[in-house]
């Protein structure tokens, strides 16, 4: 087989067959294929797409590029969850533990933040001394002891996905569904699970513009899913405003640990409770949606998912002390807050603005090398719906350098608009699978 | 400036401004932009296309990446033309020392076969010593004594289309009218020209096969010239059978002295006098096309387009005695003659399965490292509008390796086809410019 043959077919809108997908990823993985020739091919995927067949074709055969968790001496039914990614975005911190406490196993390998949006083990590593570092063979173990495990990817699962989004975020090659489709699924499928939901924000914190894009993105994962005989539910969620009133890391966490504790924002609270239902349904765990809801509610109501947070923390080095007293977790030394220039109702509280002002202040990277500031963060008062009058706060900007934070606040100014009315967005759009 | 950039505004439609063309052009030639960047943008550019203005920033930023010629000691008009490639095409062979004997300078930088399509430089060094390697400041000198030079690109001489070329190559990157036009075009702009005749093949034996596609090159071409202050005249011209009998190098070479001689084939001296008219017309060396043709035939009849020929060879360490005696030229030892099956007439003889047949014999590369082999060859014997009968010569193979001659005939037999009636297509579709 020639690189070059499929790429001029691609490029010509041909399809690539399973016996070429699976030579080209497995040759490009062990560096047979140059980079350049898998820039033309990933650009002619964008341009051209790839079908059903040739999406499964693709995710199994990253999938297929290096090791696989084997979790078969885990009693437990395996679920896990995973999000496009959005602003303020910390159901991850209080979902697995709260799974976990119904009974489900959760190996979450997480990812990093990514542009404008936050990560899950950025998040998790502001908890002093928490290592997200597992080798494969801790897992397993930490399963069966905890239910739930939080980690990064090790550098031998889907090893061909660490490689091509590298390249792709250097080639501008990410925008096309069929290669998300097969770079989420492929590290989800590679964690041996029974069962795996989807939450797929739409809206300006989303990380494709188009609401009709990430459906179809919803729709694939979904298909992927079920060509590999795991089942997949989708929920399509709103990501127009933040989630909660916390953007950062530590200040997530701690917003994290409230929501289990049964004081949380009734956003991060409801989008938890939703997904978690669908986790336990998936697992078997609950056979409707009305049971599946009542256990996660008594598992906040009765502190169970809190102290499984608490023994996941201990189990992976962390600070289990931060989950009774989140003041242990890191701070910012100065606040700053932004007020409202005119009486009237919030009618826009823009994620994508208020994300990439977060990124401004340290709680993101601007570039790979950049490191995390993990008590910086803006605290969020006045969402869409909400009256306020001129001089109220509308954030909390937690800060440590004070050209980081002009640079926040030019950005985070433009993220409300007052207006005349506006009802708040619904959080659950649709369900799919 | 940072290539991700421009990647991603030309992937989603948008155009480059010339800052940005000339910044690409020149950082990716001494390196600074990794070869997959340039991949994803060429990729890119094959999707989303180059309008007018950054089709000529493009060529300006190629022509800019090295030396130019400079041709100002030469007192002739500088005039040269550049065929987008077919089979049995060797007219510039015979057209450049013609054009010369009417008094015009050719500084003719030529190429290498291509894919089924034959090259000067190749059909040049079947004659024994010549050397197609000159250094830029031979070519002044030599254009001064004989009025032309036929020689291959140094290094220095546009470095960026080697380097683009090459990876245009690898990456499937070579069908998109905008890197055609300024791959062609800067080249020819740095030979320093008063004015390029463009030869644009259109049918099976040309390099695209859509004539829409080769129409439109045409037009770009003369536009890109309009640009720089350089008259582009275009013919588009048929190439759906071979050009003349002859098809391999050293018995092209052989045809091209024949035709200068008086006795060549009808179409290859129609052809050198029509492109050689328009040549001599953007000189300014005749007023109408009728005087034109009448100092090209009256060049020919006296022998002075084969003494400058002769004189050229001698200039370039060749053998001039090839040009009294092209048995002198290098011959293959073996002859295989394809006969007609059927009593009838051509309906079709196939340029593009000629000039593949013609590779298979080894007259040109299947794989960059291949050495050709001057002596072989086909001779045609039957073209369309001919009538043929049952046992008639088709074709004459001239060969060496018995294996080759195998393939070539598997490939050969598939060219003809014998039906009932069929004119003659015309030699010449449109004059563009």
């Amino acid at each position: 087989m020639h690189a070059l043959e499929l790429i001029t077919r691609k490029r010509d809108g041909g399809r690539l067959s399973d016996e070429e997908i699976a030579w080209a990823i497995a040759t490009y993985t062990k560096g047979g294929i140059p980079e350049y020739q898998m820039a033309a091919l990933l650009m002619a995927i964008v341009w051209q797409g790839l079908d059903a067949g040739e999406r499964s074709a693709w995710t199994d055969a990253m999938l297929h590029s290096g090791d696989v968790l084997d979790l078969s001496s885990v009693d437990r039914p395996k679920v896990d969850k995973h999000s496009t990614g959005g602003v303020g975005d910390k159901i991850s911190l209080s979902l697995a533990p709260l799974v976990a406490a119904c009974g489900v196993a959760v190996p979450m390998i997480s990812g990093r933040g990514l542009a404008h949006t936050g990560g899950t083990l950025d998040k998790l590593e502001s908890i002093p001394g928490f290592r997200v570092g597992l080798e494969p063979d801790e897992i397993p173990p930490l399963l069966e002891e905890n239910g739930v495990v939080m980690a990064a990817a090790s550098k031998t699962l889907v090893p061909a996905d660490q490689k091509l989004y590298a390249l792709r975020d250097a080639t501008g090659t990410v925008p096309a569904i069929g290669l998300i489709t097969s770079s989420i699924m492929s590290k989800k499928l590679a964690e041996d699970l029974d069962g795996l939901v989807l939450d797929v924000k739409v809206g300006n914190g989303a990380n494709m513009a188009d609401p009709r894009a990430m459906r179809e993105l919803a729709r694939t994962m979904v298909q992927v899913g079920a060509d590999h005989d795991t089942p997949v539910k989708a929920l399509v969620t709103e990501m127009s405003q933040p989630l909660g009133a916390e953007v950062g890391n530590a200040n997530e966490v701690a917003e994290s640990i409230a929501v289990l504790r049964g004081d949380g924002p009734s956003d991060v609270t409801e989008l938890t409770i939703a997904l978690g239902a669908e986790m336990l349904l998936l697992a078997g765990m609950a056979t409707d949606e009305g049971s599946a809801r009542e256990q996660l509610t008594a598992a906040i109501g009765d502190g169970t998912g809190l102290e499984v947070m608490e023994r996941m923390i201990e189990a992976q080095d962390g600070d289990p002390g931060v989950v009774s007293d989140p003041t242990r977790l890191p701070t910012a030394p100065g606040t700053e807050v932004l007020t409202a220039q005119d009486d009237g109702v919030v009618t826009e509280c823009h994620a994508r603005r208020i994300g990439v002002s977060a990124i401004r202040l340290g709680a993101g990277r601007e570039t790979k090398k950049d490191r995390i500031d993990p008590g910086v963060g803006i605290t969020v008062h006045a969402k869409v719906g909400d009256r306020v009058e001129r001089g109220d706060t509308l954030a909390t900007v937690h800060w440590r350098d004070e050209s980081r934070l002009a640079e926040c606040l030019a950005e985070l100014e433009q993220a409300w608009v007052i207006g005349e009315s506006a009802t708040p967005p619904p959080l659950i759009h649709e369900r799919i699978g």
